[in-house]
Protein backbone atom coordinates (compact mmCIF):
# COMPACT_ATOMS: atom_id res chain seq x y z
CA UNK A 1 0.00 0.00 0.00
CA UNK A 2 2.45 2.26 1.35
CA UNK A 3 4.83 1.24 -2.28
CA UNK A 4 1.34 2.30 -4.16
CA UNK A 5 1.22 5.31 -2.60
CA UNK A 6 4.85 6.35 -3.50
CA UNK A 7 4.62 5.25 -7.04
CA UNK A 8 1.46 7.69 -7.59
CA UNK A 9 3.47 10.83 -5.61
CA UNK A 10 6.04 9.78 -8.39
CA UNK A 11 4.08 9.63 -10.86
CA UNK A 12 2.35 13.24 -9.92
CA UNK A 13 5.69 14.93 -9.85
CA UNK A 14 6.41 13.50 -12.63
CA UNK A 15 3.62 14.83 -14.81
CA UNK A 16 3.92 18.36 -13.09
CA UNK A 17 8.12 18.62 -13.63
CA UNK A 18 6.82 17.57 -17.30
CA UNK A 19 4.06 20.84 -17.46
CA UNK A 20 6.26 23.07 -16.26
CA UNK A 21 9.12 21.73 -18.59
CA UNK A 22 6.85 21.91 -21.61
CA UNK A 23 5.31 25.01 -20.78
CA UNK A 24 9.18 26.87 -20.43
CA UNK A 25 10.70 25.06 -23.65
CA UNK A 26 8.33 23.48 -25.88
CA UNK A 27 8.19 19.76 -25.72
CA UNK A 28 10.74 19.43 -28.74
CA UNK A 29 13.52 21.00 -26.59
CA UNK A 30 12.24 19.90 -23.35
CA UNK A 31 14.38 16.43 -21.95
CA UNK A 32 13.77 14.17 -19.87
CA UNK A 33 16.89 14.42 -17.35
CA UNK A 34 15.59 17.92 -17.07
CA UNK A 35 12.14 16.46 -16.05
CA UNK A 36 13.15 13.82 -14.05
CA UNK A 37 15.84 16.25 -11.86
CA UNK A 38 13.02 18.92 -11.56
CA UNK A 39 10.64 15.94 -10.14
CA UNK A 40 13.47 14.95 -8.02
CA UNK A 41 13.06 11.43 -9.39
CA UNK A 42 15.94 9.32 -10.90
CA UNK A 43 15.68 8.87 -14.33
CA UNK A 44 15.18 5.20 -13.81
CA UNK A 45 11.81 6.00 -11.90
CA UNK A 46 10.70 8.48 -14.75
CA UNK A 47 11.39 5.18 -17.33
CA UNK A 48 9.39 2.89 -14.91
CA UNK A 49 6.74 5.32 -15.45
CA UNK A 50 6.85 6.34 -18.86
CA UNK A 51 8.44 4.68 -21.70
CA UNK A 52 9.07 8.31 -23.19
CA UNK A 53 8.07 11.53 -23.56
CA UNK A 54 5.40 11.73 -25.79
CA UNK A 55 3.78 9.18 -22.78
CA UNK A 56 4.53 11.80 -20.61
CA UNK A 57 3.02 14.91 -22.50
CA UNK A 58 -0.13 12.23 -23.35
CA UNK A 59 -0.31 12.07 -19.35
CA UNK A 60 -0.05 16.16 -18.96
CA UNK A 61 -2.55 16.28 -21.97
CA UNK A 62 -5.05 13.48 -19.83
CA UNK A 63 -4.53 15.52 -16.33
CA UNK A 64 -5.38 18.59 -17.60
CA UNK A 65 -8.39 17.46 -19.55
CA UNK A 66 -9.64 16.06 -16.69
CA UNK A 67 -9.03 19.41 -15.39
CA UNK A 68 -11.23 21.39 -17.91
CA UNK A 69 -13.87 18.75 -17.46
CA UNK A 70 -14.33 19.14 -13.74
CA UNK A 71 -14.53 23.27 -14.12
CA UNK A 72 -16.92 22.89 -17.17
CA UNK A 73 -19.18 20.24 -15.34
CA UNK A 74 -19.16 22.25 -12.08
CA UNK A 75 -20.01 24.94 -13.94
CA UNK A 76 -22.94 22.97 -15.43
CA UNK A 77 -24.12 21.62 -11.84
CA UNK A 78 -24.24 25.59 -10.63
CA UNK A 79 -25.81 26.82 -12.88
CA UNK A 80 -27.51 24.86 -15.19
CA UNK A 81 -28.06 26.24 -18.96
CA UNK A 82 -27.52 29.47 -18.06
CA UNK A 83 -25.12 31.84 -19.42
CA UNK A 84 -23.74 32.16 -15.73
CA UNK A 85 -22.42 29.17 -16.51
CA UNK A 86 -20.48 30.05 -19.88
CA UNK A 87 -18.97 33.05 -17.32
CA UNK A 88 -18.57 31.03 -14.70
CA UNK A 89 -16.20 28.18 -16.34
CA UNK A 90 -14.39 31.05 -18.35
CA UNK A 91 -13.17 32.60 -15.29
CA UNK A 92 -12.43 29.16 -13.67
CA UNK A 93 -10.57 28.42 -16.88
CA UNK A 94 -8.06 31.57 -16.81
CA UNK A 95 -7.14 30.60 -13.62
CA UNK A 96 -6.01 27.63 -14.03
CA UNK A 97 -4.00 28.97 -17.03
CA UNK A 98 -2.44 31.06 -14.56
CA UNK A 99 -2.10 28.82 -11.46
CA UNK A 100 -1.93 25.43 -12.60
CA UNK A 101 0.59 24.09 -14.30
CA UNK A 102 -0.40 20.94 -15.59
CA UNK A 103 -3.44 23.10 -17.27
CA UNK A 104 -1.23 25.52 -18.48
CA UNK A 105 1.60 23.03 -20.00
CA UNK A 106 -1.46 21.11 -21.40
CA UNK A 107 -2.70 23.91 -23.30
CA UNK A 108 0.90 24.65 -24.31
CA UNK A 109 0.76 21.08 -26.22
CA UNK A 110 -2.03 21.88 -28.46
CA UNK A 111 -0.53 24.20 -29.44
CA UNK A 112 2.94 22.94 -30.27
CA UNK A 113 3.79 21.90 -33.61
CA UNK A 114 5.46 18.62 -32.92
CA UNK A 115 2.28 17.45 -31.14
CA UNK A 116 -0.19 18.48 -33.91
CA UNK A 117 -3.02 15.62 -34.16
CA UNK A 118 -3.51 14.97 -30.68
CA UNK A 119 -7.10 15.36 -29.44
CA UNK A 120 -6.62 18.90 -27.97
CA UNK A 121 -7.48 20.76 -24.93
CA UNK A 122 -8.98 23.99 -27.12
CA UNK A 123 -11.39 21.51 -28.77
CA UNK A 124 -12.95 19.98 -25.32
CA UNK A 125 -13.49 23.69 -24.65
CA UNK A 126 -15.08 24.76 -27.98
CA UNK A 127 -17.56 21.68 -28.04
CA UNK A 128 -18.50 22.84 -24.08
CA UNK A 129 -18.82 26.22 -25.27
CA UNK A 130 -20.88 25.11 -28.17
CA UNK A 131 -22.97 23.07 -26.48
CA UNK A 132 -23.80 25.52 -23.87
CA UNK A 133 -24.72 28.10 -26.30
CA UNK A 134 -27.28 25.76 -28.27
CA UNK A 135 -28.56 25.26 -24.79
CA UNK A 136 -28.74 29.18 -23.83
CA UNK A 137 -30.57 29.51 -27.40
CA UNK A 138 -32.54 26.62 -26.84
CA UNK A 139 -34.14 28.51 -23.68
CA UNK A 140 -34.38 31.38 -25.46
CA UNK A 141 -31.43 33.18 -22.93
CA UNK A 142 -29.91 34.65 -26.31
CA UNK A 143 -30.76 38.07 -27.51
CA UNK A 144 -32.55 38.78 -30.48
CA UNK A 145 -30.71 38.12 -34.28
CA UNK A 146 -27.91 36.57 -32.07
CA UNK A 147 -27.19 32.94 -32.82
CA UNK A 148 -25.64 30.45 -30.45
CA UNK A 149 -22.70 30.26 -33.25
CA UNK A 150 -22.42 33.43 -33.35
CA UNK A 151 -21.99 33.59 -29.37
CA UNK A 152 -19.72 30.80 -29.34
CA UNK A 153 -17.44 32.04 -31.91
CA UNK A 154 -16.76 35.39 -30.17
CA UNK A 155 -16.52 33.10 -26.80
CA UNK A 156 -13.81 30.34 -27.91
CA UNK A 157 -12.10 32.72 -29.91
CA UNK A 158 -11.57 35.60 -26.95
CA UNK A 159 -10.58 32.68 -24.57
CA UNK A 160 -8.07 31.39 -26.85
CA UNK A 161 -6.26 34.38 -27.22
CA UNK A 162 -6.54 35.40 -23.47
CA UNK A 163 -4.75 31.68 -22.99
CA UNK A 164 -2.30 31.91 -25.72
CA UNK A 165 -1.37 36.33 -24.73
CA UNK A 166 -1.60 34.96 -20.81
CA UNK A 167 1.62 33.11 -21.77
CA UNK A 168 3.49 36.22 -21.90
CA UNK A 169 1.26 38.15 -19.59
CA UNK A 170 -0.66 36.93 -16.68
CA UNK A 171 -3.06 39.97 -16.46
CA UNK A 172 -4.49 38.55 -19.50
CA UNK A 173 -5.72 35.61 -17.36
CA UNK A 174 -6.87 37.59 -14.32
CA UNK A 175 -10.59 38.18 -13.00
CA UNK A 176 -10.76 41.76 -14.05
CA UNK A 177 -9.47 41.12 -17.42
CA UNK A 178 -12.14 38.69 -17.90
CA UNK A 179 -14.64 40.53 -16.41
CA UNK A 180 -14.32 43.41 -18.26
CA UNK A 181 -14.83 41.11 -21.15
CA UNK A 182 -18.21 39.71 -19.81
CA UNK A 183 -19.15 43.65 -19.36
CA UNK A 184 -18.64 44.20 -23.59
CA UNK A 185 -19.99 41.34 -24.62
CA UNK A 186 -23.14 39.93 -22.35
CA UNK A 187 -25.30 42.55 -23.30
CA UNK A 188 -25.15 41.82 -26.82
CA UNK A 189 -25.33 38.17 -26.31
CA UNK A 190 -27.89 37.78 -23.62
CA UNK A 191 -31.71 38.12 -23.56
CA UNK A 192 -32.93 41.66 -22.33
CA UNK A 193 -35.11 39.43 -19.41
CA UNK A 194 -31.70 37.56 -18.47
CA UNK A 195 -29.00 40.17 -18.43
CA UNK A 196 -29.62 42.03 -14.97
CA UNK A 197 -29.26 38.67 -13.11
CA UNK A 198 -25.56 37.73 -14.85
CA UNK A 199 -22.77 38.53 -13.54
CA UNK A 200 -20.00 39.30 -15.37
CA UNK A 201 -17.18 38.53 -12.58
CA UNK A 202 -18.46 35.52 -11.95
CA UNK A 203 -21.23 33.67 -9.54
CA UNK A 204 -18.58 31.86 -7.50
CA UNK A 205 -15.58 34.00 -6.62
CA UNK A 206 -12.73 32.27 -4.93
CA UNK A 207 -12.43 32.31 -1.18
CA UNK A 208 -9.16 34.67 -2.12
CA UNK A 209 -9.78 37.12 -4.51
CA UNK A 210 -12.21 40.46 -4.26
CA UNK A 211 -15.39 39.85 -4.12
CA UNK A 212 -17.75 39.79 -7.81
CA UNK A 213 -19.21 43.08 -9.13
CA UNK A 214 -22.98 43.57 -10.33
CA UNK A 215 -22.92 43.88 -13.71
CA UNK A 216 -22.54 47.36 -14.75
CA UNK A 217 -21.87 47.93 -18.58
CA UNK A 218 -21.82 51.40 -18.11
CA UNK A 219 -18.89 51.28 -15.55
CA UNK A 220 -16.24 54.05 -15.84
CA UNK A 221 -13.41 53.10 -18.67
CA UNK A 222 -10.62 51.16 -16.83
CA UNK A 223 -7.36 52.13 -19.21
CA UNK A 224 -4.85 49.51 -20.31
CA UNK A 225 -2.09 50.99 -19.42
CA UNK A 226 0.93 49.16 -21.40
CA UNK A 227 0.34 47.62 -24.51
CA UNK A 228 2.06 44.78 -23.11
CA UNK A 229 -1.03 43.71 -21.35
CA UNK A 230 -4.73 45.11 -20.41
CA UNK A 231 -3.62 45.42 -16.87
CA UNK A 232 -0.96 45.98 -14.07
CA UNK B 1 22.91 44.42 -60.93
CA UNK B 2 22.15 40.54 -61.89
CA UNK B 3 24.55 39.64 -59.16
CA UNK B 4 22.17 41.83 -56.94
CA UNK B 5 18.99 40.94 -58.22
CA UNK B 6 20.02 36.87 -57.77
CA UNK B 7 21.37 37.45 -54.39
CA UNK B 8 17.87 39.59 -53.51
CA UNK B 9 15.86 36.37 -55.30
CA UNK B 10 18.17 33.77 -53.14
CA UNK B 11 17.41 35.62 -49.73
CA UNK B 12 13.44 35.77 -50.65
CA UNK B 13 13.63 32.38 -51.27
CA UNK B 14 15.17 31.74 -48.33
CA UNK B 15 13.02 33.64 -45.77
CA UNK B 16 9.52 32.20 -47.69
CA UNK B 17 11.38 28.47 -46.93
CA UNK B 18 11.97 29.35 -43.43
CA UNK B 19 9.01 31.05 -42.75
CA UNK B 20 7.29 27.63 -43.91
CA UNK B 21 9.27 25.30 -42.35
CA UNK B 22 9.21 27.10 -38.86
CA UNK B 23 5.15 27.34 -39.45
CA UNK B 24 5.30 23.52 -39.93
CA UNK B 25 8.33 22.18 -37.58
CA UNK B 26 8.33 24.78 -35.27
CA UNK B 27 11.68 26.74 -34.83
CA UNK B 28 13.68 24.32 -32.44
CA UNK B 29 13.09 21.65 -35.10
CA UNK B 30 13.26 23.10 -37.70
CA UNK B 31 16.85 22.27 -39.69
CA UNK B 32 18.62 25.04 -41.98
CA UNK B 33 19.42 21.77 -44.87
CA UNK B 34 15.55 21.24 -44.77
CA UNK B 35 15.14 24.93 -45.61
CA UNK B 36 17.81 25.31 -48.16
CA UNK B 37 16.66 22.54 -49.88
CA UNK B 38 13.13 24.10 -49.92
CA UNK B 39 14.40 27.35 -51.33
CA UNK B 40 16.15 25.55 -53.70
CA UNK B 41 19.56 26.92 -52.65
CA UNK B 42 22.78 24.98 -51.40
CA UNK B 43 23.93 25.28 -47.60
CA UNK B 44 26.78 27.75 -48.63
CA UNK B 45 24.37 29.75 -50.53
CA UNK B 46 22.06 30.19 -47.49
CA UNK B 47 24.98 30.72 -45.09
CA UNK B 48 26.36 33.63 -47.18
CA UNK B 49 23.21 35.54 -46.17
CA UNK B 50 22.08 33.85 -43.18
CA UNK B 51 24.57 33.22 -40.37
CA UNK B 52 22.57 31.14 -38.62
CA UNK B 53 18.80 30.25 -38.07
CA UNK B 54 18.15 33.28 -35.23
CA UNK B 55 19.04 35.47 -37.69
CA UNK B 56 16.69 33.59 -40.32
CA UNK B 57 14.01 33.91 -38.07
CA UNK B 58 14.86 37.72 -37.85
CA UNK B 59 14.46 38.14 -41.34
CA UNK B 60 10.83 36.27 -41.26
CA UNK B 61 10.14 38.62 -38.30
CA UNK B 62 10.98 41.48 -39.84
CA UNK B 63 9.29 40.66 -43.11
CA UNK B 64 6.21 39.54 -41.51
CA UNK B 65 6.15 42.68 -39.09
CA UNK B 66 6.67 44.69 -42.69
CA UNK B 67 3.55 43.35 -44.17
CA UNK B 68 1.29 43.89 -40.71
CA UNK B 69 2.93 47.38 -40.90
CA UNK B 70 1.40 47.76 -44.69
CA UNK B 71 -1.72 46.31 -43.80
CA UNK B 72 -2.57 48.61 -40.96
CA UNK B 73 -1.01 51.54 -42.50
CA UNK B 74 -3.47 51.08 -45.68
CA UNK B 75 -6.52 50.90 -43.45
CA UNK B 76 -6.06 53.86 -41.72
CA UNK B 77 -4.75 55.53 -45.23
CA UNK B 78 -8.45 54.29 -46.54
CA UNK B 79 -10.69 54.91 -43.18
CA UNK B 80 -8.92 56.91 -41.67
CA UNK B 81 -9.90 57.04 -37.30
CA UNK B 82 -13.07 55.43 -37.95
CA UNK B 83 -13.79 52.01 -36.50
CA UNK B 84 -13.91 50.83 -39.85
CA UNK B 85 -9.98 51.03 -40.27
CA UNK B 86 -10.31 48.37 -37.42
CA UNK B 87 -12.77 46.04 -39.25
CA UNK B 88 -11.11 46.17 -42.18
CA UNK B 89 -7.55 45.23 -40.55
CA UNK B 90 -8.27 42.16 -39.25
CA UNK B 91 -10.30 41.53 -42.35
CA UNK B 92 -6.59 41.88 -44.33
CA UNK B 93 -4.26 40.51 -41.16
CA UNK B 94 -6.24 37.82 -41.30
CA UNK B 95 -6.66 36.79 -45.13
CA UNK B 96 -2.22 37.11 -44.57
CA UNK B 97 -2.48 34.34 -42.11
CA UNK B 98 -4.43 31.76 -44.21
CA UNK B 99 -2.80 32.90 -47.21
CA UNK B 100 1.09 34.70 -46.14
CA UNK B 101 3.25 32.31 -45.37
CA UNK B 102 6.01 34.30 -44.08
CA UNK B 103 2.99 36.36 -42.07
CA UNK B 104 1.73 33.09 -41.00
CA UNK B 105 5.70 31.96 -39.65
CA UNK B 106 6.41 34.84 -38.42
CA UNK B 107 3.27 34.67 -35.99
CA UNK B 108 4.40 31.17 -35.19
CA UNK B 109 7.44 32.09 -33.82
CA UNK B 110 5.94 35.03 -32.00
CA UNK B 111 4.10 31.86 -29.53
CA UNK B 112 7.54 29.70 -30.18
CA UNK B 113 9.11 29.10 -26.46
CA UNK B 114 12.71 29.01 -27.93
CA UNK B 115 12.20 32.46 -29.34
CA UNK B 116 10.32 34.28 -26.19
CA UNK B 117 11.74 38.29 -25.59
CA UNK B 118 11.91 39.14 -29.66
CA UNK B 119 9.61 41.49 -30.60
CA UNK B 120 6.23 39.94 -30.92
CA UNK B 121 3.87 40.59 -33.98
CA UNK B 122 1.25 39.95 -31.44
CA UNK B 123 2.56 43.18 -29.36
CA UNK B 124 2.79 45.20 -32.97
CA UNK B 125 -0.81 44.66 -33.53
CA UNK B 126 -2.29 45.21 -30.38
CA UNK B 127 0.01 48.63 -30.05
CA UNK B 128 -2.74 49.35 -33.63
CA UNK B 129 -5.95 48.44 -32.34
CA UNK B 130 -5.51 49.90 -29.02
CA UNK B 131 -3.95 53.24 -30.57
CA UNK B 132 -7.15 52.83 -33.22
CA UNK B 133 -9.38 52.58 -30.64
CA UNK B 134 -8.48 55.59 -28.41
CA UNK B 135 -8.47 57.58 -31.63
CA UNK B 136 -12.21 56.48 -32.17
CA UNK B 137 -12.96 57.26 -28.70
CA UNK B 138 -11.81 60.83 -28.70
CA UNK B 139 -13.57 61.09 -31.67
CA UNK B 140 -16.84 59.93 -29.93
CA UNK B 141 -17.24 56.86 -32.29
CA UNK B 142 -18.09 54.53 -29.13
CA UNK B 143 -20.83 53.42 -27.69
CA UNK B 144 -21.64 54.95 -24.33
CA UNK B 145 -20.23 52.91 -21.65
CA UNK B 146 -17.44 50.99 -23.76
CA UNK B 147 -13.74 52.75 -23.30
CA UNK B 148 -11.12 51.85 -25.95
CA UNK B 149 -9.83 49.63 -23.36
CA UNK B 150 -12.74 48.06 -23.50
CA UNK B 151 -12.99 47.39 -26.94
CA UNK B 152 -9.40 47.09 -27.84
CA UNK B 153 -9.17 43.93 -25.06
CA UNK B 154 -12.34 42.00 -27.04
CA UNK B 155 -10.65 42.76 -30.51
CA UNK B 156 -6.81 42.03 -29.68
CA UNK B 157 -8.50 38.85 -27.70
CA UNK B 158 -10.23 37.44 -30.63
CA UNK B 159 -7.71 38.14 -33.59
CA UNK B 160 -5.50 36.55 -31.52
CA UNK B 161 -7.64 33.60 -30.95
CA UNK B 162 -8.29 33.55 -34.91
CA UNK B 163 -4.32 33.45 -35.39
CA UNK B 164 -4.01 30.48 -32.93
CA UNK B 165 -7.32 28.44 -34.08
CA UNK B 166 -6.76 28.87 -37.22
CA UNK B 167 -2.88 27.31 -37.80
CA UNK B 168 -5.41 24.36 -36.85
CA UNK B 169 -8.46 24.87 -39.14
CA UNK B 170 -8.04 27.95 -41.69
CA UNK B 171 -11.80 28.51 -41.92
CA UNK B 172 -11.44 30.97 -38.60
CA UNK B 173 -9.33 32.97 -40.97
CA UNK B 174 -11.77 33.14 -43.52
CA UNK B 175 -13.85 36.60 -44.13
CA UNK B 176 -16.99 34.95 -43.34
CA UNK B 177 -15.82 34.17 -39.59
CA UNK B 178 -14.33 37.96 -39.65
CA UNK B 179 -17.88 38.99 -40.27
CA UNK B 180 -19.57 37.20 -38.15
CA UNK B 181 -17.85 38.27 -35.42
CA UNK B 182 -18.03 41.95 -36.40
CA UNK B 183 -21.34 41.40 -36.48
CA UNK B 184 -21.76 40.06 -32.94
CA UNK B 185 -19.39 42.78 -31.69
CA UNK B 186 -19.78 46.05 -33.77
CA UNK B 187 -23.43 46.80 -32.56
CA UNK B 188 -21.93 47.18 -29.14
CA UNK B 189 -18.56 49.25 -29.45
CA UNK B 190 -19.96 51.74 -32.43
CA UNK B 191 -21.57 54.73 -31.60
CA UNK B 192 -25.41 54.63 -33.35
CA UNK B 193 -24.98 57.35 -35.29
CA UNK B 194 -22.07 55.21 -37.00
CA UNK B 195 -23.33 51.86 -36.61
CA UNK B 196 -25.17 52.23 -39.81
CA UNK B 197 -22.36 53.19 -41.97
CA UNK B 198 -19.79 50.10 -40.37
CA UNK B 199 -19.55 46.88 -43.19
CA UNK B 200 -18.88 44.13 -41.06
CA UNK B 201 -17.33 42.29 -44.12
CA UNK B 202 -14.85 45.11 -44.75
CA UNK B 203 -14.97 48.48 -47.09
CA UNK B 204 -12.14 47.04 -49.49
CA UNK B 205 -13.09 43.08 -51.18
CA UNK B 206 -10.63 41.44 -52.58
CA UNK B 207 -11.74 41.29 -55.87
CA UNK B 208 -11.43 37.09 -55.71
CA UNK B 209 -13.81 37.21 -52.72
CA UNK B 210 -17.44 37.41 -52.37
CA UNK B 211 -18.71 41.79 -52.23
CA UNK B 212 -19.50 42.81 -48.65
CA UNK B 213 -22.53 42.35 -47.41
CA UNK B 214 -24.11 45.38 -45.77
CA UNK B 215 -24.29 45.41 -42.17
CA UNK B 216 -27.34 43.85 -40.47
CA UNK B 217 -26.95 42.30 -36.92
CA UNK B 218 -30.04 40.52 -37.28
CA UNK B 219 -28.98 37.99 -40.37
CA UNK B 220 -30.18 34.82 -39.81
CA UNK B 221 -28.05 32.30 -37.45
CA UNK B 222 -25.10 30.67 -39.53
CA UNK B 223 -24.33 27.50 -37.72
CA UNK B 224 -21.03 25.89 -36.63
CA UNK B 225 -21.59 22.51 -37.67
CA UNK B 226 -18.42 21.03 -36.12
CA UNK B 227 -16.29 21.95 -32.93
CA UNK B 228 -13.23 21.37 -35.12
CA UNK B 229 -14.01 25.49 -37.01
CA UNK B 230 -16.64 27.77 -37.50
CA UNK B 231 -17.39 26.66 -41.31
CA UNK B 232 -16.91 23.92 -43.12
Amino acid sequence: MVKQERAARTRHALIQAAAAVFAEEGFVTASLSTISRRAGVSNGALHFHFASKNMLADAVGAEAAAAVGRITESARAWQGDSLQAVVDATHELMGSLAHDIVVRGGFGLAGDSARRGEPSLRTQWQHWVEDSLRRAERNGALADGVSWADGARVIVAATAGFEVLGGDDTSWLSRQNVTRFWEVVLPRLAGRQDLHRLMSAGSRPPAANPPPQLPSPGLPPQELPSPAGPEH
